[in-house]
This record gives C-alpha cells, structure tokens and sequence, in this order.
C-alpha cells in the first residue's frame, strides 16, 4: 500500500529562510552573521523560540550546538536533521540556514498533519561550520567527532582577540557536553549545491554520496631581488616568471588527470611586490580534489615533480609544502540510497553527485549514518551576496528531505 | 704640458663614509635614513658641520637642499658634485651617500693641496631623492627642475600622516627658495651602479651616457570567483589562469624584441587570494625600459596586443593602464666625454653605460650640463643592506670626479 506523501509549505519556508535573513542582513540582500556574534545569537534566539512554540524540548551542548527534539513513540534514537546558522561575511541567504529551517518546517509539516513519529526527530544547529570568525571551520562538528580537540578549539582567537570560549559566554549559548550529539538514526543535511552543476544540467535535486578527497600545498619560489632598471634579462633570478612556469606546468599536466579533477591556485603572494624590484619570493597554493585516492596520489606526484622541473632557472629553487590533506569521505549507502528513492518518488529531476565543498555532514559521518541533499546554486555562485537558490528549488529539497523522513518512520 | 694629476685619500673617503653610515646604520651594517627623519637631521649636521670646518659657506633651499661652496678665483656658475643623503628603509652605506661624501674629499683635496679653483666648487645635498617617505622619488629635484610643483610636492604625506613641509621645519632645514641651484657649469653626480653589468664584465667605472626611457602598465585582468571544490574546471572563469597566460605570452614576445631592454612584472595581487576560492581578479604590473624610442613603442604595442590575446577565456576581460612613462634623458655630450677622458686619463678599466635606475641628475640635466659617474655594486644589490661596492672602487670613483673637475678648471 503507497502512503500518502506529504508536502511542505513552500510559502511558509520562504518566509522563514526570509526571517533569519534578517539577522545580519546586508544592503545587498546578502548575510553577515559571523559564528557567535550579536546576530548569530539573536538568530539562535529565533530559532529557539520557534521551537519552543513547536513544543520542542531545546538543549545546548559545550560547542554551542542546539538540539530541539520532537519525541517519538518508540525510545529509539533520533532522525537529524540540520546545518548551521552562521554564515561567512557577506556571505547568502542560504548557505547552512536553509538547512536548519528545513528541519522547522519539516516538522511543523509532521504537526500540523497529526504526525506522531516513530523515531524522534531533532532539529541541530551546528556551531561555527564556516570557521569565518574563528578558524577552522566545521569546528564543532570536529569535535564531536573526535576529529578536533576542544580545549584547542575554544581557545581560537578572532581577528580582535576574543576566543571561541569567550564569544559563546557572551552570547549565552555555553551549554552542557551531555547534550551533545552522541547517536542518532541517520543525519540528513540539506544545503545548497555552491557549484554550477545542478543549473547547468537543469536539475532540482543533487543526492550527495561523497565530500571529495583533496590536497592543498604551498609552492615557494626563491629567487634574488635586484633593480628592475639595471639588471640585463640574462643575469636576473626572477622569482615570478619561475612561479608563473611552474604553474603552467601544473596546469598542463593536471588538465590531462581526469575530467573530474578540480584544481586550483587560489592565492598567490609576490614578494617584494614593487613593480620596480624583480621578485625574490613567489609563494602560491595549489589544491586539487577528486573522489578517488589514486588520481590525488598522481597529483601529489606531479606536484612534487615541479620542484625538480626544467622551468627552474639558475640560482632559483623551489619548495613544496603540504598544508593539509583528507581523504573522500561516503556517506551512508542505505542513508543515500533512501534520499535517492524519496527524490524518484516526488518525481523530481536528480542526480547522484558529489560535494566538492566539506559540510558538517561529512564529520558527523564517522559515527552517525549520514547523506546529504543538494539544490541548485544561481551561476553557481555562494559565500557572497549574490548567493540565490529559487524558492521553488528549496521548497523540492525539503519536500525530499521529509519523504525520506516519512520513509524512515514508515519502516519497522 | 701634462697636469700633475691630483688623487684622493682613499683611507679618508672610507673613514668618512662609515662616519655617515653611523647615522641610521641598522644591525645587519645596512642603513636606514628616510628623507627628513632624525637620522637624516644627524647626517645633514654632520655634512654642514664637515663644511663649514672648511670654510664653506652652507646655504639651505626651500626644499631642503643643500649647497656647500669653495669660492672659486673667477665669477662663474660653479662646477656642482653631490648626490643625497637620503636613504630606503633597510638600504646601504653608498647609494647616494657617495655622491655627497666625493664632493667632501674633492673640496678636502683641493685644500690640503693648496688649489685655489678658478671655478667655483659646491658640494650638493639633494633632499629626498629616495621617495621611501615622501613620494615620489627625487621630488627636490624634481621641483628644481620645474618638472613638480612645490605646492603639490610639500603637501605630500608620510604614513603617519606628516607632510614633507612640517617634516622639513622640524627638523630644521626649511631654507629660502633664492638659495635655490639656478645655474652652473656642470654637475657631476657619482653614483653606485645598482646592477651587475660593472662587476660582471670587471670594470671599475661607468662612464654613463642616459638614463633610460620607461613605461610603466598595470594590466588587470577580471573572471568570476567561485568554490574551488564545487566548479568543475571548463565552468570557471579563472583570472589567475588568464593573468599568467598573458604574463607568459607577454615574456615571449618581449623577449624576442632588442637585447638591452629589460622588463620586469614586479607586482601581481590576486583577490580574492584565499586557496578555496577561484581567483576573480588579478593586477600585474609590467614595466620596460630601454635608451631607445622606438623600442618602447613596440613594448607598448606589445601589451595592447594582450588585451586581445587568444589567451583571454570566455567570460573574462583585460585592460591595461599606462601608469607613467618617461623618454630617455641624454647627459650632456661634452660634460661625457670629458668624464671619459678623465678615466682613460687615470688609466682606469672603464665602458660607456646606461642608467637603468633614476637619478636626480636625469632632471638636473634639463637646464644644467650633467653627467653621472658609476661604480660596480657587487653581486648588483643596491636598497638593500647587503649593498657593497668595495673602497678601492669607491676612491677610483671620486678620483675620476676629481680629474674630471681639474680638466675643467684647467681650462681656460
């Protein structure tokens, strides 16, 4: 016998997302709300009031991280559902939110049609996934997956000075580690895509079934510094055009890899950075993701080939350093697998994708059977103002994080 | 009948050089004396205190610099010596420096060998020739020379927000603007070489001929930023990836162009230059210099052609902005070879040579008759505190001014 399927509220979502839009709203329509500032704190008091008037139960871990429970029937542990609430500076208005309010419309949906759950339901916000205000990011869902240290972790700093620590006293939400996260059915995160894949394919639904793999290294270039005016081309140890070659050469080799390698040298730093002085020091960051372990084995081969290439040039020399690696982490099989079937049962347009971008989700993975739902980013654009998901868009993605919800309680 | 040829204690040259060394000298033995600071106040003290235990008479100018005079047997404009005092942060004990202390150990020459010149002799300090406070660089004679407006000039700021007026009456050497170096026989300026070419091809002397013409371009290139995880790469629109095509294409083609011209991309800013995210915005700076018109006319035509370059990927844009350029200044034919004649003369290792670097004489030279003498400045370091030029190379450098100036004054 088919249940009969439920659908959110697509008019009272939009509103909502529009709501804590408003804590840290930009002129430009974008969002400022750093982890643990004024406007994150009067956005967490939002939410919980929303709870609250749900009838919700809302604890507070030792990260900052809000859990509001609907109980279940059964003594089971809960469904997940959640993101984060902060977001970067001049950041969007969907990036992480859209997945906290999916979990508050999903289950304001299951009350207002009399849904009495099976398995509990918990709706999370995750403290600090961006790491904007005190780095890393992801940090809370770090340490609760033994990932981070927490005694390293809330003594961070912000750019004035303030540590983790502090700034969530401040804000009052320093709860109790017995609150945290311990053990849950499944976690589901719903978030926007951050890439252009879904639009340019004219997709609805990204099912996520893995956050890439990748390495980031730093490539230093040493040269000597003299004057631009007075020393003949042949007699200089330009550090820039070694730089510039090397990173040719990467370019042309990883181009070749495969085709679903994604590389990128993001930021370069010249030194002495004067137009009248030949640079002594290039130092640029190379990082590459890809799901499979073995073509970021050859990446990391070709990186180090470039510190031995032929584009050095006499009295240069080159150094790699690794900044940081992680390997690809999956989500849960039977989790994906029934985001999937939830998806096809709405009859939306979908495909099975992975996350270039890390989430919450991929930490929480370790000890909770998670998956991800994507929706599709306007030109692919987030962390800035321009960040768009249309409303119809959004409304699709909860609509399968529910049926996935409803599958999840049908089962026994 | 030959001159018996007058030569200079070399022992006293370097005593006195290491004496103004004193004033700013940093730990590594290098110096720091920006225009108009308290190290320069030490020095310019020094320098008149120096003078007037000669029996020069010191005058001080409205911008600060300053002229010691040897009265001379005849009413004629005086042969001028100097260079300036001031340095860059972390700079050497010659650049500059030398030019100075030649005309001390010139006049001390003259004296304690009882000549009594028929020309007379002043010693110049030109202030601010660096540009390291108070841009830009040779702003006094700049001003002297008509090329800058006094007003503009003296209203420029240091970092902290102190013009180069309040700095000049603080440290008390605002003078009179009738002072002002309006007409003379000839100015010599000895400068350190600042390049390799000296100390490569062993050679004691530069006997130099121009200073050469340079332009000077910004080019800036615009993409779209994006996640470096989530774009796969034929998505983006990297500026990095375009910048460097055109940093590359540009050294190709300049490359192929004359010989003696050098260019140099010393300045590259990437934003949003964070490793994560794809670069939307990249500016490089692309200066060339050569003694020839025509040579930089094709270098300018060079870099226009980048901004049509095949290199340029849909959806990204390249302008290119002229900053500043400047023709190549011809020194005075006769005052030339009347140096060169001066080295050959001593017996010297010497070649004729092309300043790559600005000097004040290159705007001195518009209305008086100059030239400017070079010595090798090892491994070509100069503005920095490894700058070394060796004493022996710095005495045949003030040996070769002094002959030049006995041939004028024998002269009739």
């Amino acid at each position: 016998m088919q249940r009969q399927k439920l659908l959110v509220n697509g008019e009272r979502l939009k509103q909502e997302l529009e709501r804590f839009a408003d804590f840290g709203r930009t002129d430009n329509n974008g969002v400022t709300r750093l982890a643990l500032s004024h406007e994150d704190r009067l956005a967490r008091d939002h939410f919980r009031a929303c709870c609250e008037e749900l009838g919700l139960s809302v604890k507070i871990d030792d990260m900052g991280c809000m859990y509001a429970t609907l109980e279940g029937t059964e003594n089971v542990p809960p469904i997940v559902i959640g993101s984060h609430i902060d977001s970067v500076k001049k950041g969007g208005r969907f990036d992480g939110i859209l997945g906290v309010v999916a979990g508050l419309e999903i289950v304001r949906t299951l009350i207002e049609n009399n849904v009495k759950p099976r398995i509990p339901i918990t709706i999370v916000n995750i403290t600090n996934e961006e790491g904007a205000r005190f780095e890393p990011s992801m940090m809370a869902s770090g340490v609760l997956s033994g990932k981070f240290a927490k005694e390293v972790m809330i003594k961070k700093t912000d750019t004035e000075g303030i540590t983790f620590e502090e700034a969530l006293k401040n804000i009052g939400y320093d709860g109790d580690s017995d609150n945290r996260l311990t053990d849950a059915t499944a976690f589901l995160e719903l978030h926007i895509e951050q890439g252009p894949v879904l639009e340019q394919e004219k997709l609805s639904v990204g099912v996520v079934e893995c956050v890439l793999g990748m390495v980031c290294y730093d490539i230093e270039v040493n040269g000597l510094s003299n004057h631009a005016g007075t020393t003949p081309m042949p007699m200089r140890k330009d550090a820039l055009f070694v730089a510039t070659d090397l990173l040719a050469e990467a370019r042309e080799k990883l181009s070749v890899l495969d085709d679903k390698l994604v590389y990128t040298m993001g930021r370069m730093n010249v030194s002495p950075n004067i137009h009248t002085v030949i640079p002594n020091k290039v130092v640029f960051s190379l990082e590459a993701r890809h799901q499979d372990e073995k073509v970021i084995e050859e990446v990391e081969d070709i990186i180090q080939s470039l510190t031995r290439s032929e584009a050095i040039t006499e009295g240069c020399s080159v150094k790699a350093t690794k900044l940081w690696g992680r390997d690809t982490v999956w989500f849960d099989q039977s989790v994906v697998e029934q985001v999937e079937e939830a998806t096809k049962s709405l009859g939306y347009s979908y495909k099975r994708m992975v996350s270039g971008a890390g989430h919450d989700a991929q930490f929480l993975q370790s000890y909770i059977p998670s998956a991800m739902v994507f929706v599709p980013s306007q030109n692919g654009q987030s962390h800035c103002e321009e960040e768009y998901t249309t409303w119809e868009e959004c409304e699709r993605g909860v609509n399968v994080l529910l049926e996935t919800v409803m599958g999840m309680l049908a089962k026994v």
